[in-house]
């Protein structure tokens, strides 16, 4: 019979949940890992991965498109070949998703094919009650540690339920049997903006509604403008402080009447996509009778995981916002290490955890935007610096975008930073770094960034809030 | 007439010089700029910027021929049009250089269309003496201080002398009338190696050779190590420890007698690319006569750009190596803010200054190699991570690449950080900040790094230097 006692239990193998493992196993634990679905949890096979991929293959598709600007001559037709592109996307993630096994076999981690709820106490130890595929009992597992990653899904709205037909979620938005001609977005965080990209890209006619004055509502207002000009000069139709009111499917459509400004229109596309949020996974998993506290659909946590109930943990989107991989994977190795004991444990400041969004321009930000940090009540330094004014992108091709400082005008610390543009996905973590390590306006000026790069913005932005930039 | 009695004269309108001009202008300085040629010196009209033109076009051919691999179908024949290539580097470049002379005006910087010469003194101001491209003396200007960053040129070797037809450097190199069917690279730093990955991806047949025993020798040995590899791999024919003996011109070939190992072989090539290194231009500047000191063909400078003689400054290229264009413009600001008196002056570490190849696989480092470390005393921790182990690596079709990086096993320091694989080029960036702050690893290990970025093999080569990688 296959071992039931552990020093830990981690229930949920998203990226929170296997990291975790791997940690506690790195310190020599005994670990098992309860995963009902897919190694890597949503992100990897459902989320960030696979929408890379995908998007990888529209900005492909665009630069051949511009070619000709770059002394490229493409004779003949372009084709775009949605299954294609769809099963590359479905390889990426399986070729992931392996790896974690790998990786976790590798460490030893004992994996559950199951699915794992709290079941009360055995002893000093927790107790976890395994339900296999077809529902029935599997087992018991005890550890004195059991960390809850379970995860989050995607927010329904009332009236206009997915149907894996017409009404997509993330999933059905992730393998299209077909490809829509028009296609209307709900939501324009993340999620929904990156997949307005990639189908407008390919050359679907995309309608995003907004609730709030302001698309990706996340970022600093500026960044949110700039993108909403950039989207919309791509043909993109974009509707802010607007509301889905109804819905009625046709055959192979759907029309949807949307509510803006106090009149309504009805809009026809082939497809919706939803993508309003997510609520995080907190149902079945025994939370009732525990000390476990949920509050808007997610479990509240103190600095280093713990909910309260000892020996009960909890990371990740179950945990709470930001939704983010690296904020569930970082959560995953502080919870792991106060568990156990590693000096030189520090809480998680989610002011430094980047953000990116992989739509085309990309955006990305770390810390506070301008608003917020006003709001909290700092005098501000801003600075700015244009792709226009960098030669790497001009010789890229890549002359639209933008870099936001902001600093604490007293002490000149860096609160936030704010970027659109190629490749800023890549650039942030110098901010990170930066943020980290507390860096002020001077070190970074004394910083020698690379030339030419993109990344020369980043000092350019910087000597700007100053009145310092060269470039501009 | 004209204004001749200024507070700076900078002679040289290159990176450096360029920069130097518009912070004394921001210091509220009366400043004049000779540049005998373009604004933007070699760098921009001439190297960094025109190159990454060039290979992103090479980039994005490479892109297309791999279409298919992305779900898209391209289907007739895509050809490269050399003259459209080479004319859109050539408008990237005049648009930079238009951009200088933009931000000069707007600066106040009075340009000076001529040729500069150290002219003894005028009481306390120092003389500058102009010629004009005729060679006619047109005039004088005076100040007190003078930064010269004439810059530098390429090597010749003996018996190879370019001809501007068969035996090209990066100037012919960079406005090709044809495209070599085979190539013949002299020299493999990060000139030669650019232009030799630009010609193979564009299909020529090309041959490096390099005097020592690994290309790109100013890296890690690792990171040339793989390098070599990657390019084989590509195509490319590499010879190390090898020299060029003897050279016969045909009417539209060149035949290279090349030496390797004791052995000497013949290889008939189209065309060759010498790029062998460069030499600082200090003849006829007028620094004859003065206390400036010349060796190894670069003005000797102090921390602040001094050169001995009172109020003659020189930087960049002309002031020796790393010859680099930040390294020239963050030396102009640290010339001039100390000319000027601004506090909170640094001088320049060049250990903290990143460099960069555009070659494909790119190539970024900064700090010290592993060898240096060693040689320097240190112990050291060395970390790895390869991009096959990265997500968002697998999801660009890029999985070939690594991370490294050299601590000092005592302090936990980061002494060195070297990259080769896809976007390293603006990665490097967050290591360059990480070495301005002297962080060490615990800091590096408590940033969050977004997911899924390839920014994320920057922390696991971090944690893998202390055995706690994830993903390896």
């Amino acid at each position: 019979m296959a071992e039931t006692k552990f020093d830990l239990i981690v229930v949920g193998g998203g990226p929170g949940g296997y990291v975790a493992a791997i940690r506690a196993a790195q310190l020599g634990k005994k670990v098992a890992l309860v995963e009902r679905e897919h190694l890597g949890g949503i992100c990897l096979n459902w989320g960030c991965i696979p929408t890379k991929a995908l998007l990888r293959s529209s900005e492909i598709f665009s630069l051949i498109n511009h070619a000709k600007d770059f002394g490229l001559e493409v004779k003949g037709d372009v084709n775009v070949i949605l299954p294609k592109i769809v099963e590359r996307s479905r390889k990426v993630a399986a070729q992931l998703s392996g790896g974690v096994k790998h990786l976790l076999k590798k460490n030893k981690v004992t994996v559950f094919d199951a699915y794992g709820t709290l079941a009360g106490k055995a002893g000093a130890d927790r107790k976890i009650a395994l339900t296999d595929k077809a529902g029935a009992a599997a087992g018991e597992l005890t550890a004195p540690h059991v960390i809850l990653a379970t995860g989050a899904r995607a927010r329904s709205v009332p009236g206009m339920e997915p149907d894996g037909k017409l009404i997509w979620t993330y999933r059905e938005a992730m393998v299209p049997d077909v490809m829509p001609k028009s296609l209307l977005v709900v939501g324009s965080g993340a999620i929904g903006i990156e997949f307005a990209s990639f189908y407008k890209t390919l050359g679907a006619d995309v309608t995003v509604v907004e609730m709030v004055d302001r698309i990706l509502p996340a970022e600093d207002e500026e960044i949110s403008a700039f993108a909403r000009k950039s989207f919309e000069k791509q043909g993109m139709k974009i509707l802010t402080g607007a509301a889905t009111k109804s819905i009625t499917k046709g055959a192979n459509n759907v029309t949807v009447t949307v509510e803006q400004g106090g009149k309504t229109q009805a809009i026809t596309v082939d497809r919706v996509i939803l993508a309003v949020g997510i609520v995080g996974n907190v149902e079945n998993i025994g939370l009732e009778g525990t000390a476990v506290k949920v509050e808007k659909s997610h479990v509240v946590i103190d600095d280093y995981c713990g909910t309260g109930e000892p020996g009960v943990y909890a990371i990740g989107d179950l945990a709470g916002p930001p939704w983010l991989a690296h904020k569930a994977s970082h959560e995953g190795v502080i919870c792991v290490e106060k568990i156990f004991g590693v000096g030189d444990v520090h809480p998680l400041d989610t002011s430094n955890v980047p953000g990116c969004t992989y739509c085309q321009p990309q955006v990305a930000s770390v810390g506070l935007t301008e608003a917020k940090a006003k709001a909290a009540g700092y005098s501000v330094k801003v600075g700015r610096f244009p792709f226009m004014g960098n030669g790497k992108a001009i010789a890229l091709g890549e002359p639209e975008g933008l870099v936001k400082t902001v600093f604490d005008a007293k002490t000149g610390e860096l609160l936030g930073a704010h970027m659109i543009g190629a490749e800023v996905t890549e650039l942030i973590q110098g901010y990170a770094i930066a943020r980290t390590l507390e860096s002020t306006e001077a070190e970074l000026m004394h910083t020698v960034f690379p030339h030419p790069t993109l990344s020369e913005m980043m000092h350019e932005a910087v000597l700007d809030a100053y009145g310092r930039a060269i470039h501009f």
